[in-house]
């Protein structure tokens, strides 16, 4: 079930920045505003973000369950809105937030909590800084 | 056009947790490692993470050009993995590097950069904190 964006309150200057997938929909990436820590992801049509954008709490659109879903009312773990931005290319949005207790649907701080995949680490290796360092050799 | 994701060499244990949309992606979050600054969000399909986890540089899916990209081999702005994670539901990644400069092509620091939208701000507001701060009345 895909949103009807088409029926939004949302502000014309805001909705032709948004570059939406074929459902309508732009990822939101969820941090607490203090900590910087990335709570969570989800999704918005227009809708939700104009909820979001208006009413101080955070609104996503549920894709499994096709319906809005406004974070923390069945659960408490609600989103307080600080800020919300853009990507440059119109299909990202970043919102900094106060989360309630958990944001994860687990019980855990952040849905990305205890999944991590052992990626081998990078190390950035300047070849300018060795040139400096060895400026006669 | 959309990836070969068939003919990735990701780990059966990595590739049986992705829950990817209709063109075989999942969405990436890179969030500088130290700072908490959220930078941009890319796409993966299973080879761009199989070489983001095993190589210790950030490689995406560009929808728009439709071929693998490995962040900073044009501009130089590289992403140095630190560690990946995968959410709970399988369907975003959280990629956290070390950038060298730019995250934005736009030469901005952050892909969020200068693109606020002006959200009303959300607080709040206990009602237990009340009834604890006012006990006998």
């Amino acid at each position: 079930m895909t949103p009807t964006s088409s029926q939004s309150a949302l502000s014309t200057e805001v909705a032709v920045r948004l570059k939406r997938d074929p459902d309508g929909l732009v990822c939101a990436v969820v941090q607490q505003h203090d900590s910087g820590e990335v709570l969570m992801v989800g999704w918005m049509d227009d809708e939700a973000l104009h909820r979001t954008l208006t009413s101080g709490r955070v609104t996503f659109w549920s894709r499994s369950r096709g319906e809005y879903w406004r974070k923390g009312d069945t659960s408490g773990h609600a989103q307080y809105v600080k800020t919300v931005a853009l990507d440059c290319d119109g299909d990202a949005l970043l919102v900094r937030v106060e989360q309630i207790g958990a944001a994860c649907h687990t019980g855990a701080r952040s849905c990305f909590d205890d999944h991590d995949l052992g990626a081998v680490e990078g190390h950035f290796v300047s070849e300018l800084a060795h040139s400096e360092l060895t400026p006669d050799e």
